[in-house]
């Protein structure tokens, strides 16, 4: 059963993205995006990659992308300000506009949207309110993308790096992924799961401790849609027949014994038992859960993940702003 | 008789623009501006409304302004950075230096100043202290626009954009304008009144509760050059028959009853007893004086006030610029 | 005998700079600089005046300086943020990432590091570790310039801007320069020493309580290498007869009497005692120990050599820049 804070796999939101050739307004949650438009995505994600190499492009050098951030989380900030600067535009940045705003007085986010977007050609937001990026949409006059709403809420661009750089490596359709962490609180694996069912053949399995297992909101919805799936709460079991590892984290004060977290860990002796063509990624920041000695290993994808993220925002933003006429023209 | 918070009428930073033809070096307070220098601003900002629909200029592209915000106010700061970029130019900014300024150590403003506008082409200041971008004007190598200085400070560039918000839609002299709020503190309230003063048969509406009356400089200095207004504390005398309603904020704790505010306030009742083509006004952040109901009334202008911030912040950057040689040109 | 904190005269980052002709890849510490590379990066520095006094150049468009600052510097900060727009490039920046960081949640340096890097053509780094420069140095994929780090750790771009201040009004073979300060504490001071050891018949008078004289290791280094040096706890001895005096602060809680600050300070009737053509520089910030009363003096070199730091910056981001290929074209 669906609780508050979970992901609604029907929302409001995900409407015009799931028509297919609908352009995107507003980039809110991971579950807007189809097969069709993930893969126009991902097409132009790639011709990122040869932007970045041949130094950058100036096509977008009047074009103002302001980055408003009411938490502070420095690396998404810029992973995005580089993403626009790459494509020749412009910032305008507030890195913690949460302790800084005239909203603490009592003023709401949909005034300040209302008039930062008047000067912006595209908003990346990160609100402290898990409605926060929707509610921005809803008065932008121009497109809205969300880099994190609240504390379990959605961070579609993590999501679709994450799937972007299994998409470099291997054919998404007949993978098998372990998926492994705090999947009851882990909106990352949570949208990783929402979006790899949308492909033929997956297989997950679930990773966890029993007590933080993946909710039955997504698993009703893989059994709705026949995708394939296994929970279980020892890593051995899976580790050496997988694709594709997600690691993610586990909060310490969730589990009763230190010993817990080292059981869920990976490190160079986990690896030596993976599949020798198998992809290692993780979202990071990393703690004990995934080893240093791992880096060095060719599987290791969570560096390159982070540098997909620049191309990933990169043909997200050409997405939205090749879309919209340039800011002021249709203000009265 | 002048407080010491008061607006100085001829005060030292007003001299040079008050004669005519002079180019304007720093923008200290808003009694700088004369009327034909208003008049080229106002010329210029409407210039900069098609600059923006076109997708901006790259004219300025080698020039640099530094936004120094000893204490932040995200809006105003994004708006004065996103018209240095609409104008091609390039930006250095800091959003809370009086947390994380040298300063604090014992140094004063005018040390910062020398060394930062030795790097810019123009500066941008917010400072604490109430003469603190008079201070800096005093040591700049580079122009300085005073972008809100101590509590009850100058905050020109507001003044001016709401002046050109009647502008655009008025001739401005013939006009009768209610001005409502806390008068006695409210130095956008000052400002705009001053500002009128200097356009022909002009009649001001002074609303508020009697203890926050305009005070008495303003009220001499208009008595002294003729200019027509009433001391009201009842919104609902002036509503029906003025061209021009600008609402402003009232502290709540400055008022005995809860009701008080809600007898300035403006909502979708009160706006039906205006005149078919009166003019809505708004500083914003607003909270409980100018009701949401009120938004998606034509005669509401408070969205498009906050963008023509935008056009009268490009064209003052442009008056200053043009003005000045590249820096670094004439250091030694 | 060398301090945890002093500066090690031989370590391991200095060793490829050592060899002259190669190139420069990370500025971590002053003690990379040859005399040879020193005259390069001088030379290139008086090219970046001409550069900004025809406005800049848009010669390094497509590049990114990413300025990324754990603690707070604003004017170190926006120094190098003007040099990397003079040079037509772009800038990522935060202001404060050791409050705002994921760090803090127990990830390192090394990681964000990675991935910035990636997104980044050059990191100009402040770090509230001693040797954090040097961490990020070794994990980043582009060139790492250290814009201080720790509480006595290295500030290399002040000691190359102070040099370079004496170098563009003296000949540095021959000079005679007073160092007066909290020697013993002072990176900018010991730096400086280290520098003007290189070249030929300098004399150096270190002049400080002698609690706070320049530690054993630098007056070791200056023997060795046959280097004239006298200690002097009187300014009065040595300020007539010196070319250069390089007053820096000291903090009044390591003195007894509040009198002793008094007598290291230097204001305008201890500058009637120096040489006409002597030069007086201050790292700045500055408090009681250099007097405003200085600034009109010709002599006073302090803010045109803070001026300096812009070129400096301007001319090492060009050498390091210039090494480099664009970013992500080595990435796989």
């Amino acid at each position: 059963m669906p609780q508050p804070n979970v992901i609604p796999l029907q929302s409001p939101a995900s409407e015009p993205a799931l028509r297919d050739g609908m352009p995107l307004k507003h980039v809110i949650e991971s579950q807007q995006f189809t097969v069709p438009l993930l893969m126009e995505l991902f097409e132009r994600s790639r011709g990122m990659e040869h932007v970045v190499a041949r130094g950058g492009t100036l096509d977008y050098q009047n074009r103002i992308m302001t980055a408003l951030f009411y938490a502070p989380s420095t690396r998404t900030r810029l992973s995005f300000e580089a993403a626009m600067h790459r494509l020749g535009g412009r910032v305008l940045s507030t890195e913690n506009a949460g302790a800084f705003s005239s909203e603490i007085e009592g003023e709401q986010v949909e005034d300040s949207i209302r008039i930062i977007s008047g000067y912006s050609d595209v908003i990346v937001i990160r609100h402290t309110a898990e409605d926060g990026a929707r509610r921005a949409a809803e008065v932008s006059i121009a497109p809205v993308i969300n880099a994190g709403d609240g504390n379990g809420g959605q961070h579609p661009t993590q999501a679709l790096l994450d799937l972007y750089t299994i998409y470099r490596q291997r054919p998404l359709d007949g993978l098998s992924v372990a998926i492994i962490g705090e999947l009851d609180k882990g909106r990352t694996a949570r949208s990783l799961a929402y979006l790899l069912a949308k492909f033929d053949r997956v297989k997950m399995f679930f990773v966890s401790p029993p007590q933080m297992q993946m909710k039955p909101d997504i698993l009703d919805y893989l059994d709705e849609h026949g995708v394939r799936y296994e929970l279980e709460s020892d890593i051995d079991r899976v580790i050496g027949e997988v694709d594709v590892v997600y690691q993610t984290r586990i909060r310490p004060e969730r589990l009763r014994d230190a010993d817990g977290l080292r059981r869920y860990a990976i490190d160079s002796k986990v690896v030596q038992r993976m599949k020798a063509d198998a992809l290692i990624l993780h979202p990071l920041p990393r703690t004990v859960e995934l080893d240093k000695s791992v880096d060095a290993d060719p599987r290791a994808m969570y560096f390159r993940q982070a540098m997909n993220g620049l191309y990933v925002r990169m043909a997200l933003l050409t997405m939205l702003l090749d879309k919209e006429p340039a800011a002021g023209s249709a203000w009265w």
